[in-house]
């Protein structure tokens, strides 16, 4: 396999080359449900790790997980305007609750069943949760209220991909509510930097965080706030947003405190979440030519051992070899957590094990043979640096060398990984455009779907922060570009020069992309 | 609050205490959406626990989590006719993707946004999980097919009691295929298995497992298994099921494989699953008078620490003391893993906090004042042996024998809840009633809910293991008693006398209850 790739589809095809490593690291695939995708075992499994990793982060920053209803009331869903005005195109809508046989022995809907107001299934929880809260929320000793919520939500999207874009997707929502802006603010913020650190520090991805121009915000959100990761095509992914909701929703839903002086006082709300688009993200930040590469932080197997079987005798010693070295390995830690290893003793050709653990991204992948066995020592692969040009660069160290190395291996390829993509975000963001023309000019005229092949990045520019009806226009015209705003980097100092799309003065600068 | 009893109502009026334990344990609550509850964080804590027991034991014996869709066609759920034939009358129906404001003003389903083929929420996930493994298996080397999955299902239920039946719940349902009608069957046990040691080891739950009657079985099944535990008002819980599907769904969905042979052959699958039901066996098997006990295996925290606050300049240091307890219990191991530890720094009276936490069932709940700081003790409450009498009953200790001392002390509490369930699960299975009329006396007449507040037990009768119209007359003359066939426990030896049905040879016994 030397010289060749482990997938048949390179990089430079990149929308295909996303899928390819979806399927071939045997992460998920499309189901016969319109835009729903099956997450199989082990984007399942990464899926677990993140959701370990960030939930460790949200319960030591004080909030408690609960669940709510997965149907939501029609009415509910129509108490905030904006709200509902955002997500009424794309909801599933449950009429009935029975099924009977018609005429024709066909299975239908029992008209007798049909339900007198319709449910929604959830495309995100603020409603139904908001009115537990205007329950449950009487003083300001009730204050803050800190929830958080792991599940599936539904927003019936026209064109899907896998992860990025799911008609039901899976994902963590924060709601909670504060006495006053400030602290709610100061949530919202929290939010974000939680959601900076589990992306930098786990996914090993780097994001900027930054407020969301006016138009991008939440339906029925004062402000909105996102972390922005930069792919390997120069797209940009939106990976998590963080909401503040001002009174809004306390106002629709009527959730009120009492205060010290004894006032009732609306409460100000906050909202959060990341999702399954996490994947999405990982993999087009690290994937290369032979398909996923995992931080050992979120990898399901960070060692994976793949016994060099021949169907004789002498296979028996070698499986006793390799599990007792998944045992030492086991007994090790890595980022507080014991090592992830596993033997892998599947019934098929050691060649093809070994590239199904290359293509799904194993950070060690180990080969063991007799040979290694009488030597006391391992073979193996680190997936990072998998090649020394086209060769793939394999290492032999004696057993248990290895086995005391691992951790410094592991904290090694996360470490690799990261600043990899990081420095690909340092050097690709253009700070030197500064009229709109430039920005097309760059862009190229747009249209088709060939000039995501290029690698472009992002571009970021002084502004003048608009709003309304001038913010449209810029959208409208970003738009015939294939671009948008993503957001305004967070902790600038003071903007210089005139605004790329008003020629007004700059107030701060915003970042351009082309983005999924 | 000597003498009295930290709820409202007592177990001699089971269902309100029932729901008094659940409401006063702050654990769940109904929701606005019909039949549906509201999970509060510690009831969700207990099921994060059960989730990650359970998890283990699932993944230690080789089984993947996968996540499929929560929309099934009504085309699949049609497919196998026992199948839907089960579950038609409780679905809820999807069918429109989109809301559209009327002449009216007010929110409907948009007419032009139809569905062409309405979708299921899923009651169950065999068909659309069928679907995938007819995909996934092709070779004898793919199976067994070992997949799990932990999701929220739904089914419309008339009369729902929360964890114990409600429209939508959470669980985990395993799907597996083999190539032979043994290893599915032992797969079949394997599971039951689990669901025995989760309940019993890691609930402190006692539990009969056997094998379910004809007419209890899962719709499709070839034969159904369950583990049965006793509520402290004598009734039966059936607190997981393990079905062997034989061939049935493999015909009705396609799934096959190419044996060595090179013929294809259908596969021999099973399903199984528990749900956050098993919450409210834990509520029915260890609560009493002052609200839940929690077995330490699964209680979201093991050790609550209540500090006694007075809102003056000391409770800084007492704070201190407390957070100083706290990072020593985290750093001892119970049960494999570092204890869980809380320290109550809610703004309200400190004896509120203690019932609250006694209420909720903490394991240990632990008291610290001044005078326990100065002389570097704790005082602390075992929540399984609260009292003497009415009385309860405090301990003293030296701060570092306690912490010393907590991972025995929780192993105690795990052992004394399970022995004291045990010994009232062996100690009320009636074995001398031989015939209907004398169970019919032992039960009474039936009718009203009264009988429920007397405590029967179950009786475990000799049969003849009848089916078909035999059966069925036979559970129509126990429904008029409320009575229900649970299982016919494993491991039998070989029955004597004559059924208590039919009057025929007895082949087997079989557990007669009321039930949940």
């Amino acid at each position: 396999m030397a010289g060749q790739r482990a997938l048949s589809v390179s990089r430079g095809n990149f929308p295909e080359w996303y899928q390819a490593v979806v399927r071939e690291a045997d992460m998920a695939e499309p189901s016969p449900v319109r835009g729903c995708m099956i997450i199989k075992p082990w984007g399942w499994g990464i899926w677990e790790r993140i959701q370990a990793v960030l939930d460790r982060r949200i319960k030591e920053t004080g909030h408690e997980n609960a669940y709510f209803p997965l149907l939501i009331p029609l009415s509910f869903i129509a108490k905030e305007a904006e709200h509902v005005e955002g997500f009424a195109k794309e909801m599933a809508v449950v009429t009935h609750h029975r099924l009977k046989k018609g005429s024709d022995g066909k299975l239908a809907p029992d008209p007798e069943a049909r339900l007198e107001e319709p449910y929604i299934i959830r495309p995100t929880s603020e409603t139904i949760i908001g009115d537990s809260f205007s329950r449950w929320i009487k003083s300001h000793r009730d204050l803050p209220l800190l929830i958080n919520q792991w599940a599936n939500v539904m927003r019936w999207e026209m064109r899907t991909r896998l992860f990025l874009r799911t008609t039901e997707f899976l994902w963590q929502e924060g709601h909670t509510a504060h006495a006053t802006e400030a602290e709610a603010l100061k949530e919202t913020m929290l939010a974000l930097e939680i959601y900076r650190s589990t992306a930098e520090d786990d996914l090993a991805m780097p994001v900027i965080a930054g407020e969301k121009p006016a138009n991008e915000r939440f339906p029925g959100a004062v402000s909105t706030f996102s972390i922005e990761a930069m792919m390997q095509d120069g797209k940009a992914l939106q990976a998590g947003t963080s909401h503040y909701l001002g009174d809004h929703f306390a106002r629709a839903q009527n959730i009120r405190y009492q205060n010290e002086a004894g006032e009732l006082v609306y409460c100000h709300t906050t909202s959060w979440g990341v999702s399954t688009r996490m994947i999405g993200g990982l993999v087009m930040t690290h994937g290369d030519d032979d398909g996923l590469r995992l931080p050992p932080v979120v990898a399901p197997q960070q060692v994976a051992i793949v016994p060099m079987l021949r169907d004789k005798p002498e296979d028996a010693a070698l499986l006793e070899y390799g599990e007792q070295l998944v045992k030492q390995l086991r007994a090790k830690t890595a980022f507080g957590e014991p090592v992830r290893a596993l033997l892998d003793t599947k019934n098929i050709r050691s060649a093809e094990k070994r590239w199904n653990w290359v293509r799904r991204g194993a950070p060690l992948i180990v080969e063991i043979g007799p040979r290694d066995m009488a030597n006391g020592q391992v073979t193996f692969m680190q997936r990072d640096t998998l090649r020394d040009g086209d060769k793939v660069k394999s290492l032999s160290m004696a057993r248990d060398v290895f086995v005391d190395g691992v951790p410094a291996l592991l904290a090694e390829i996360q470490a690799n990984l990261f600043a990899e993509a990081r420095q690909r975000l340092n050097s690709n963001i253009r700070t030197d455009i500064k009229t709109f023309d430039a920005l097309a000019d760059y862009f190229g005229a747009g249209g088709g779907e060939d000039e995501a092949t290029e690698f472009k990045g992002w571009v970021r520019a002084a502004w003048s922060r608009p709003e309304g009806a001038e913010l449209e226009a810029i959208d409208e015209r970003l738009k015939k570009l294939k671009l948008t705003l993503r957001n305004v980097p967070l902790g600038q100092s003071k903007s210089q020069g005139t605004c790329i799309f008003t020629g007004k003065k700059a107030v701060e600068d915003v970042l351009i992309a082309r983005a999924y």
